[in-house]
């Protein structure tokens, strides 16, 4: 019982500070967000100062690790670019991607794919020969695949087309992470959840673009998947899965 | 002993997730930031949607509340703009402050002050006058006051009369707060201290604006302040449901 007490209070002592995380990165990981208007949420065009990252779930992540683990050397990239299909990703990958030389690479595409009514197999042939030329450029490369999502707001009632189209795509996110051994992060499952503690509009105001509240439901959605990657550093006391309180019952 | 395993336990529950921080808003509040380019980050400009809060302290404290939260009816809300000082911000007050009648009004302001020559004697003059001016039209209101700052990075380095102004300035915020019953928000403090862990530049890149690490800091201060502020949500332990996490022993 002793020992009990004992660990509970290790973890107590390991978990008191609410705004330090779990480590997630190896050190002196460069992580890179690529993506499209979601991912770039307005960053910074400069290359130095390179430290303005957007309103969007990149600048969380960032900010939540850069200042939790100051002695790691983590850098991160935000090179998000609104509109971009995954065809515009690949125009502009060498110099934007692979000339980053990333440890990390986490990508976000297809919801404007979907709207500029690119066919699903398409989206899969070239999303597919950018993974693997990725992986050949940059072989030691850690791949995060972010799953493409909607909710039903705004112009994503009226365009169901372009929801049915953005589900297609869904699904080979997910086979292509699964193909190229990355990490997957279900978006879409992430806002899903949150759509039972609020309604849609409160997590992505036009459908497609999260409001603050919604970039952090990214950000921890994002964080946990990686968490549970294989290159995520070991931890050596506890590691534990922890299921949010429902009911905060207090004035 | 087992009543203290469980205690121990909750405490562990309480603390072990780092996504859910604590409530320190009271229900329906909206929460307003004011400022210079610090607060503004970017911001976006057009009033509805109003989603966008920029790339800085505000967006990181209201999308961890906004997600946390969601039943409470919390809003946030950015007007901070570039380059301004406390007499811009006393122009622009009705319309982007009195006018949206914030329950919670943060204020960051002097860095623009100290830059452009402004006397202290007359920084202290026109944000007393604003603070009045706040409080005589919204009697309930919670305010808060941050203190400016300024690191010993880059131009900052050379233009040390700028950092002494700010020094002169921080005093007078703090005094203002005290007079105004506001609570202060020692940045200066918090950024300082973060240079313990990591050079000047990783938190503020240029000697006034922060980083994404650098943000963090901010609104982890941000948040300690209000927390122990006497409107904050009053907490007690046990006040909600416990759901045991899944101890899993690490490989």
């Amino acid at each position: 019982m002793k020992r009990i007490a004992a660990a509970l209070l290790a973890l107590v002592a390991l978990s008191a500070n609410a705004q330090t995380p779990d480590a997630i990165f190896p050190k002196n990981s460069r992580v890179l967000f690529q993506g499209d208007s979601i991912t770039d949420g307005n960053r910074g065009r400069s290359a130095d100062p390179n430290h303005i990252l957007g309103h969007g779930y990149a600048f969380i992540i960032a900010a939540r690790h850069g200042a939790a683990f100051p002695a790691d050397g983590l850098e991160f990239f935000n090179r998000g670019v609104s509109g971009h299909t995954v065809q515009n990703l690949r125009d502009r990958w060498q110099k934007d991607t692979l000339d980053l030389k990333p440890d990390v690479l986490s990508i976000l595409i297809g919801v404007n794919d979907a709207g500029k009514g690119v066919a699903p197999a398409d989206y899969e042939k070239m999303y597919d020969q950018l993974l693997a030329d990725t992986k050949a450029a940059l072989p030691n490369i850690q791949l995060v695949i972010c799953e493409p999502f909607t909710l039903p707001v705004g112009k994503m009632i009226e365009n169901t087309n372009r929801a049915a189209l953005v589900k297609e795509l869904r699904t080979i996110a997910a086979s292509l992470a699964k193909k190229h051994n990355a990490t997957f992060v279900p978006f879409q499952t992430a806002l899903d959840e949150a759509t039972q503690r609020a309604p849609a509009d409160y997590w992505v105001w036009d459908g497609v673009h999260p409001t603050y509240s919604g970039h952090q439901i990214l950000a921890d959605a994002w964080e946990r998947a990686i968490s549970k990657s294989p290159a995520a550093p070991k931890k050596t006391i506890f590691h534990y899965e922890y299921t949010p309180p429902k009911i905060r019952g207090e004035k």
